[in-house]
């Protein structure tokens, strides 16, 4: 059993249908759990039961929203500190504007989580540029679904998006199965 | 007269000292006004008077405070929603421990602010190799200062990365004070 | 009279009319000189001359092009062994794909050239949001023009991409002329 | 069996070394062959090959050697059109100078090797803070030895590094032992 913790802010909604949706990716691989919670409600506890963490966050100001920051330097500090998340699974998504019509900041948002998670000593899923949905809605560095134009209005997110998320979480739900358990550091 | 706003967050107050630095460099520049604020006390009225915002974080997790990241998500981002930062002159400053002796996420902490700062059409100040105090404590993003050793061990400021926080200080007032009414956008 | 050095890579000659649309921008502002050459042609001397210094790649794998980062490690590397680069001003741009929806790799390109630059201590000029053309073709750190779509078609630069190049140029034209001869650093 | 392909640029044989150190690591690992290679000599057939790739670099301006670069344009890119990298293990290493006590660009130099190796599709090894050698001499995104000081004088990669290398090798050939033949993405 592969227990999986998505820890998200969503500002209009968005960011939590993308954290549900790679939720459900993550639950239809046997065998996993999933634990999902925003970040004001995720505790160290549910760190540290999980095998694998996936952040998501609207892009605020070209990095993550300060709700994910705050989740981070309160709870994930403390496992940086007695290096009690290395060796888990990590993995990031988010949703933005069109604005720029180069989703801007959506890259060095979703790097923004990840950095952290490396500091964790985390084994880190990217999103490979064959993922179903990833022509319209993916990056390097995870699932990423527009939820607004490129004049900044609403559009919710898009299927392609949601596609993404679902098989970001089927990824993260396998890697996290095959490296239970697994000695890879130390 | 150009104003000069300093925005921070502290823990052990090592960066306030820094902050305390760059104020006393970009007041040694004739013309000019610093307003020294904390993230939490610092509001949209200050970066309206400002001619340049210069900010500074201890390095936590790879990435800025979230109290500084809460100052750009709700005071910040306004300014960018209308367009009224554009060509103000911006830079930023760190503390952070000396682990893995290679500051332990240092230059991405720098980054993310700058990425912000950028996002709001502010003209950037680096901080130059040649600046005094760069051998010991400097980033080509900013001042950096350690505060803590390899072992993570609290030793306060170096006298290094004091000596190039007032020096950033002095670059970032004459800046401001060049740019102050030009236009340089639009 | 400012001097503006172009430098650039091109694949497919998308990169080459940015070049030259931001060259057109800058020579519209009265008293600046463009000198345009490709990443193998410019030379140490081209650089000493230059009051600004604007690099402009195709995206290559979510960095600039080898052919540019040859020019910085072959050249500019020497400026910045003797600090005879300093003060100069500098800005990026690139051209790419609109895989992904969101550039696919465009944001970290423009920050891999612009890394470069900061440490040369080069004064750094972004892409303000309301800049013409930005909707549709900007990214924070500089213009960014898609050449190709989501399934990796070519398409030629976009006219937004072509507009906000040329409104970059003239921004950094301004921002040498304002600036050249003014002691900020030291 | 599991194939390692280390891949280096080096200019006074502080990479090589490192490389070797790395090599060595990988190679103590049961059932693993490890092919070193410089960046001008390692072909498609090489990458084709291994199941891991790791890339090693000096600091050269904030940013991976132009060496290195070429081989991800000329080589890695065939990779990510065809998505035939999707799925193997990517790690990353540096040397550079103590300059600015804070490794001088190294974090951004590591970073932008490892953009490439996520655009690629690859699952990403950080370096944990508790491995042997950290405290001295790593990084979150991989092993980072300094070979000069911070005036800039040559000093050899320091132990502390090596014995970082040779962890580093060895997690990236377990991790890479264990993800073979299993399926990750798709």
């Amino acid at each position: 059993m592969a227990w999986i913790l998505i820890v998200y802010a969503t500002d209009y909604g968005n960011t939590r249908k993308m954290a549900e949706t790679v939720a459900d990716g993550a639950r239809s691989v046997a065998g996993t759990e999933v634990v999902l919670k925003t970040a004001e409600e995720a505790t160290a506890e549910d760190l540290q039961a999980a095998d694998a963490l996936i952040l998501g966050s609207p892009v605020h100001m070209g990095s993550m929203d300060w709700r994910v920051k705050k989740f981070i330097d309160k709870v994930c500090s403390q496992f940086w500190m007695k290096n009690t998340a290395v060796g888990k699974v990590g993995a990031v998504f988010a949703t933005g504007s069109g604005y720029g019509n180069v989703g801007s900041g959506a890259e060095l948002a979703l790097l923004s989580m990840l950095n952290n998670l490396a500091d964790l000593g985390m084994i880190l899923i990217p999103l490979p540029k064959d993922t179903e949905g990833y022509a319209k809605s993916g990056l390097q560095w995870g699932a990423y679904a527009r939820s607004a134009g490129e004049n900044l209005e609403q559009t919710g997110v898009s299927d392609e998006g949601l596609v993404a998320a679902r098989r970001h979480g089927v990824h993260v739900a396998r890697a996290a199965a095959v490296l239970k358990g697994k000695t890879i550091f130390g």
